[in-house]
């Protein structure tokens, strides 16, 4: 494998598992006949983008407005900036909104509104002063409480449910809008009535993660992303190993949260990543003494992050890989 | 104050307090007659290494060879990487140390002996293989435990005692070196026996946060380092602000340590920064109800940091200002 020559920590990311990932949602999509608007908050990059979007760099979402200018600036239109306008960003909203053909905003208080009619997102659009109401936005984030199928899919269907009702009431004062909900859980088990919905938002599920697995969206073999790191140091006075990845190269996200700790290693499910610094992680076994011979100083481990949106935010760059073979590197955009 | 201009989430760093921070440090270590060896983890720039060195732009400690290798391409040498030699960094260890004077790695173990002789550090030395013992270095990391100066001195007192027993050993087995301790409450506090080392790393002191300012490091007054942000949403069912701060701006480190949660709030401190997702951050009350009337859409707040090294790694700009006058931009190295 070549990802042993990497220097460690590292994010590893299987793209043939992107790919498949992918690809299941474009399917899933395509049986409901509801557009797929993918997520970009996760992985920040061109290549991955080009994967989820089919290769159109048509129709995304984006979390912060520098991947909204990012993307744009690499051909990509069709962008929704999943965030309540943010009113120190009117003037670079309207100025990304002139270079785009389609730039979404989110609106959530009257207040919102007079921000931006003072400076309309369009120049060449009268009515509405440039404002154009294009949707209603939904994320199903109480999905992340749910445990397997059945719970995901019961809030997937509420959520449906609601928004096609709150639809329906639009109706009926005159406005006619696209409908749009989210989460990777409910995407990843999507109930017949989507259907009815105009589009999707999931975004995690290019490269899932182990808080995935356990919600039920996915099972550990679709995990994308990894963080390889090396045996550093021995503390045999602690029954514990120390490993090259802290939380710089995995995040604190997941504290508490798994009884692996903040991730879990691969092919060691007696381990456990108890604590970290800045540069080091401390392991221990779950129960039992360590047998250090077969962690050797310089061996490699493998972990599966928590939550990858935040272990992939720890890294300037991701190596890419298909079935081991390296197949060069993926830069993620930073910043807001 | 031109701050207000900043898009946010926005880390901000006052200067004059960086400036100030240093230079007390600096003192310290000159009224103790040893050398002061700031560490550059929290911030990895190149403008703090050089008020940290007073711009003598020599003898600094780094985390990783990522840090080494930048600030050795702007001219700085004597350069420590305080970590454990890295199996798979020993070349790239190698290669550094024939362009500086001065390049010190830490060995723990006797394999790492064995993995450095292999690839010597200096071709040009032949005795010890290329090899040579510079020092011995210690970390207090036990005074993150202490409340207070006087804990915080015990501490230091009791890691200078042992370091001093220490150098004593080696001397009878006919080994002079020199002796190097570290962490910000230690030095910050430093006692006379300190006196009797080499010198001291500290390297949080640049910036401070509010965990220093609970050991007893600091005062709040003397954290150079905050995020800016603004609020973005009312959520009066919930009795909670939005802001744009998420943990993608201000980290996740400090969850359960501070009642007012991830961060102490400037000037409001009955407010809360409950939970947190990528890129939104719930504020409440510690008691009573929201005023909202004093958190219009799209007003400031000011996030004093928990932990400023965790803070820092998430932005990949900082915002520098003196006095409220921004000044410009620090760009931090990442990666390893």
């Amino acid at each position: 494998c070549a990802s042993i020559a990497l220097s460690t920590p590292a994010l590893v990311v299987d793209v043939d598992k992107v790919k498949r990932n992918a690809e299941r949602m474009i399917q899933y999509c395509q049986k409901l006949g509801v557009q797929l608007r993918p997520h970009m908050k996760t992985h920040k990059t061109l290549e991955c983008a080009d994967i989820m979007t089919g290769g159109s760099r048509r129709c995304i979402v984006v979390s912060t407005l520098a991947e909204a200018c990012f993307y744009a600036d690499h051909g990509f239109d069709d962008i929704l900036y999943a965030y309540s306008l943010p009113f120190d960003k009117v003037e670079r909203c309207a100025a990304l909104s002139e270079r785009l053909d389609l730039f979404q905003v989110l609106l959530d208080h009257p207040d919102a509104l007079v921000q931006l009619k003072k400076r309309p997102l369009k120049e060449a659009i009268s009515e509405a002063a440039g404002v154009e109401l294009t949707g209603v936005y939904v994320h199903c984030g109480n999905t992340y409480n749910c445990r397997g199928v059945e719970q995901i899919q019961a809030v997937a269907q509420e959520t449906t449910s609601l928004t096609l009702q709150f639809m329906e009431k639009l109706k009926c004062v005159g406005i006619t809008c696209k409908s749009s909900i989210g989460s990777t859980p409910s995407c990843s088990h999507p109930v017949p009535d989507m259907a009815k919905l105009s589009e999707v938002h999931p975004g995690n599920y290019a490269f899932y993660d182990v808080q995935q697995s356990v919600i039920g969206s996915c099972s550990l073999e679709d995990v994308a992303a990894r963080v390889l790191t090396r045996v550093i140091g021995h503390c045999p006075h602690r029954n514990q190993l120390l490993i090259d990845c802290g939380w710089s190269g995995i995040s604190l996200d997941g504290a508490g949260k798994l009884p692996t700790g903040y991730a879990v290693i691969e092919g060691h499910p007696n381990l456990k990543l108890l604590s970290m610094t800045q540069e080091h992680g401390r392991v221990e076994p779950l129960s039992g003494v360590l047998d250090y011979s077969k962690f050797p100083l310089g061996s490699l481990l493998t972990l599966l992050p928590y939550h990858s949106c935040a272990t992939a935010m720890m890294h300037p760059v991701y190596h890419i890989h298909s079935e081991g073979r390296l197949l060069g590197k993926w830069t993620p955009t930073r910043g807001w």
